[in-house]
């Protein structure tokens, strides 16, 4: 069987028959025009798109199938939690090169779907066209979110901790040594798995998100590290007009992170600030929060770090190393699609 | 100023700056991680995605950007139409390459973000990333409907009268006209141009299908037009059960059509069984409010014809010709990406 014999319409009814996941806020699902859904009562509703294109967000040879359909749903799991959001409904659009072979395209929306299922999400809709050239995955995710508890990039105020979830630049250090030689990279295998691991299948700090929300820790702002450390939280001092102080030695590393930038002699400081995709949650809170938080997290089993203070120079992100000498950030914005 | 130098976040400002319609509904619009909304009160929400690719549903140099920013959109705005709804809050994702000109860009979001105004569609969000070749562009649209005037494919029965707005062929001919050489089609320039005019800029049936939700006609099914006539009408008898008779002389033509059928010798039955694209409303409704139907869209100074009726035979439709010489039509599900 080919893509080209299933056709359109017998992909679609594939895709109907293996819905894993099915929201009770559904009335009607994949298969009409539009898909109708119930919103929760008194909640806030948030939705977010994200894409992944085919040789700029992943090259095939490099992500296996399964786990890039579990990748296009996942950073966008990742934008509901920033909001302190649960997710529920997912559209999903492909665009199919002729010759994406059907075991492939099989494949991935296994991983799609089984990653609906994990994170309790209903595929609802969406649109499967063809693409001349380049596989593309557009995912839009709608969720919902307590009026009251709603988190957003705008607020922090100087003074405020800055939190971060997990440990920063597993995954950008994974990109590296899934790109690279890999006859040329020192370590353990088990190192580089686990890092690996962190780049092509990250986890939404969905559970996380959720402990903060239920808790009566106040959140001044919130988002995820997609863009690197630096430019996200650039993001947040634009959104509230401050700047930050951030600590060199607080921050989060791996074992694996640490063992393989050393063996290797890189620079871990770059793929901490620099480098994207962590999808750890970046948040901030008044001081008087920050036991509230640290025994939340130490409840959940989940680690956060205190990685710096909010401060009251608009813009300004001071970079504090290990060794007591100071300096300014340059300002970033993260990477950009079309300057990159 | 160059897509390269402006830069991903800098289109995101310039989109941002050049929102003309917002709605009382959004609680926080572009910038976040994800868009916040209230859904209105005891309505239904709908949702729906439609994605054009460059090379497979337009070519460049035969749209205009602007018509292909507001045509991204319109499609979109029919599938809501088709269920009886109202539009609201739409996402855009854009795979952009990187030789796509920054006016031509600029120009297609004109076109998009006015033809949000014009529906009242308050953008929200979406992903602007790169794409390696072709021009991508994915919209999902989010709208509301009443809870008893939900409209969709399903309950078409025995007896009832099939009825479509507008008139048929004119997108599929003008794609025709556009495609072909120029010298070598007869007729007038204003045929000509009406035609590839509903082919560039169809018009959703917005406000017809919001007379019908408001009037007291029962609907027993409604889709909108994209796969042409034979193809979409067979949507209907697959997800109803039943079957239907469509009558030749009853199909409504416009008058272009009808001139440039006839002055270069095209078989206008198959521009209207086959052709896409009309997005016009294709609905269900029992013998008893036909005339309810035919005065509502008097009053709304909107055409509507009585095409055929449905059948209790599941899957046929049988097509009667202006000789009154009956055949079945083949089975098809109408334009498939894959197999076409």
């Amino acid at each position: 069987m080919t893509l080209k014999r299933l056709g359109e319409f017998g992909l679609i009814s594939r895709i109907r028959a293996r819905l894993k996941y099915r929201s009770g806020q559904t009335l009607l699902g994949i298969g009409d025009d539009c898909a109708v859904y119930k919103p929760a009562q008194g909640k806030r509703q948030i939705v977010t798109s994200d894409a992944l294109t085919e040789d700029v967000h992943f090259k095939k040879n490099l992500i296996p199938p399964a786990r890039l359909g579990y990748k296009a749903l996942a950073v966008n799991v990742s934008d509901i939690a920033a909001m302190g959001g649960t997710p529920r409904l997912a559209l999903l659009t492909l665009g199919i090169p002729a010759n994406c072979p059907l075991p492939y395209l099989n494949k991935m929306l296994d991983g799609f779907l089984d990653a609906c299922a994990q994170f309790k999400v209903e595929l609802v809709g969406g649109d499967t066209v063809s693409s001349p050239k380049n596989l593309f995955i557009s995912v839009t995710l709608i969720g919902d979110v307590s009026k009251d508890r709603l988190f957003t990039r705008k607020g922090a105020r100087p003074g405020d901790g800055i939190f971060v979830t997990g440990s920063l630049g597993n995954s950008a250090l994974g990109l590296k040594l899934l790109t690279g030689e890999k006859t040329a990279w020192k370590g353990s295998k088990k190192d580089i798995k686990f890092l690996i691991d962190a780049h092509l299948s990250p986890i939404p700090r969905l559970k996380e998100s959720g402990a903060l929300s239920r808790s009566k820790a106040k959140i001044t702002s919130m988002l995820d590290l997609s863009d690197g450390l630096a430019g996200d939280l650039a993001h947040i001092c634009q959104a509230g007009g401050v700047g930050a102080r951030l600590c060199e030695d607080r921050l989060p590393r791996s074992p694996a992170f640490t063992n393989i930038c050393a063996a290797n002699k890189l620079s871990s400081d770059d793929l901490i600030l620099g480098g994207g995709e962590d999808y750890e949650l970046l948040f901030t809170s008044p001081p008087k929060d920050a036991k509230k938080i640290s025994g939340l997290f130490r409840k959940a089993g989940s680690p956060v770090s205190h990685i710096g203070e909010i401060t009251a120079r608009p813009g300004e992100i001071v970079w504090v190393r290990s060794n007591g000498r100071e300096s300014i950030l340059p300002r970033s914005q993260g990477y950009d699609h079309f300057k990159s």
